[in-house]
């Protein structure tokens, strides 16, 4: 790709090769049980988390350019040394190699996600100060959408698909989501029952005819909206319905994908007063490697909508 | 697989290989344009109609049992003239080569399906005299379930996931769907704007807290059902929202899957008094090649739910 710093794209490109392998170890699931009778189900999906762990740790470790690499599965920082960054370079980068594991078996999209930051560290600093985020889909096809927000022409997010031969092929130079769009992806339905507004979020949705579409995997859901250049996705909070989504691993670079293609990312108000006002979430800091959060993500109409349903205390309206 | 006919093993033989070359053709999208560009979705999926039509042709065809092949995407019965079946003997075959083409560019798993009636002919018949049907899944993995109702140990669903050495290993020998299961899948969801009966359902569902899984792909959605044991897929109708699912295409081969994994398929009412009665779709006579209805399939405890609250006035209540 054009415009892009050596070392940037050397490290895109050793997330592409995990991809790649990781979509190879998924074609088969290679812990299936041979018997095939049992449902060894809860096993495979164990065994493909740590493989395809090791996977990303390995290409994220052989291009030389990582200082910390820090992932869902095993939330800790590793310092892999970095050793042919040049002094005062190379990046921090969080990553889920399997978002969506629990569905793995139904044979649905599943993904992988990736955000980098420059320099050494990540805990503190803001989805914002990230120089590239990566979606990886495992479906009927393998794909790959990446936020470049300082490119030469402006923030963007490009499509990439595997080909036949291994190499990627750009699909897409720049996904653009619209403003207003009427599909949605509601997370975390259950929060509706002890989460008033978002259950009068719900009942607009459909009264409105919003089209449906929710794979219960965060990053085909998300990539929905991409590709269709409309909709909303969100997964809200209650005090029974816990929020499940990580700011540092998933929440944070699907934010830096969303808003590099125009969209706008918003936090959701917590049950116990957390997030009162709305605020993007690349403007969360990272408060601890497991910090976690509700969010909405979509065109920048339909985040408003969220904003106004979900925050209707919130200085925003007195403002406004 | 031991128990089949030679006839019908070699027919399941001819589906196999057509997943699998429609799989390999799906894998890049052979029609995506090269510039890189352009979104030339729809072309793609027009082409992707097209090549995955004649590849089903072919091998229904290359297999010499097949009398009468019909395709939902070319909807005529084709005389295919089963040159290698006994007197008496072969097959014929509706089939929905790629279920889910709207979905295919954000890569979402997408499916095929295949109805198998003994003999010649398919007008006039019901889901209930098919020998076989076979859903394919194209998505992390490509896999098959396969519905066989004349096993010896009684009817039961298979599942089959293609290698890397181009074989199919069996993953279930019998997919079976738990009576009761709080997972729902509402499709054609814009119903319940004008259809108050499939409101209330959908209320229920959500206050009831059950499990959304909804990729808007009918295969996939059902497929869910299969793998997880348990929950309900519907498609409802209204004046509005008309009827979408064809009988003979797609919602008798999907009964056949579900029936014979434990699972019941029942009748939506129509809005201008279609099905005043909650029947099996396996019983519906396919009046014609594209004669359209609402379903529901599931455990059958929930199919249950589905016909009380959408078939309040029917005589099954007043049995009851």
């Amino acid at each position: 790709m054009p415009d892009l710093p050596a070392d940037l794209e050397q490290l895109l490109g050793a997330v592409a090769r995990a991809s790649k392998r990781i979509a190879d170890t998924l074609r088969t699931g290679d812990a299936h049980t041979k018997s095939g009778i049992e449902n060894t189900f809860g096993d495979e999906q164990l065994h493909l988390d740590v493989v395809t762990n090791e996977i990303a740790f390995e290409e994220l470790r052989a291009c030389g350019l990582v200082h910390i690499a820090s992932s869902e599965e095993t939330p800790t920082e590793e310092d892999l040394g970095a050793p042919k960054a040049a002094p005062g370079e190379g990046f921090s980068v969080s990553f889920d190699p399997l978002d969506g594991s629990s569905i793995i078996d139904t044979n649905f999209s599943v993904g992988s996600i990736f955000g980098v930051w420059p320099g050494r560290g990540l805990l503190g600093r803001t989805g914002r100060e990230q120089v590239s985020s990566i979606l990886t889909v495992y479906g009927p096809r393998v794909t790959l959408v990446i936020a470049l927000p300082q490119a030469a022409a402006g923030p963007r997010t490009v499509q990439l698909m595997l080909q036949h031969d291994s190499t990627w092929e750009m699909i897409h130079e720049s996904l653009r989501v619209a403003p207003a769009g009427k599909i949605f992806a509601p997370g975390n339905l259950r929060a509706t029952a002890d989460n008033a507004a978002y259950k009068q979020l719900v009942d607009f949705w459909i009264a409105e005819r919003y089209t449906l579409r929710y794979t219960g995997g965060l990053v085909p859901d998300v990539y929905h909206v991409l590709i269709k250049g409309k909709g909303v996705v969100t997964n809200v909070v209650s005090a029974a319905a816990k929020a499940k989504l990580r700011l540092l691993y998933e929440a944070a670079p699907i934010a830096l994908v969303m808003e590099c293609a125009g969209a706008a990312s918003c936090t959701a108000p917590g049950p116990n007063g957390e997030h009162p006002e709305p605020i993007s979430i690349l403007d969360l800091p990272i408060m601890g490697l497991e910090f976690k959060c509700g969010v909405a993500y979509g065109g920048v109409e339909e985040v408003a909508i969220f904003k106004k349903l979900m925050y209707p205390g919130s200085s925003i309206d007195a403002q406004s």
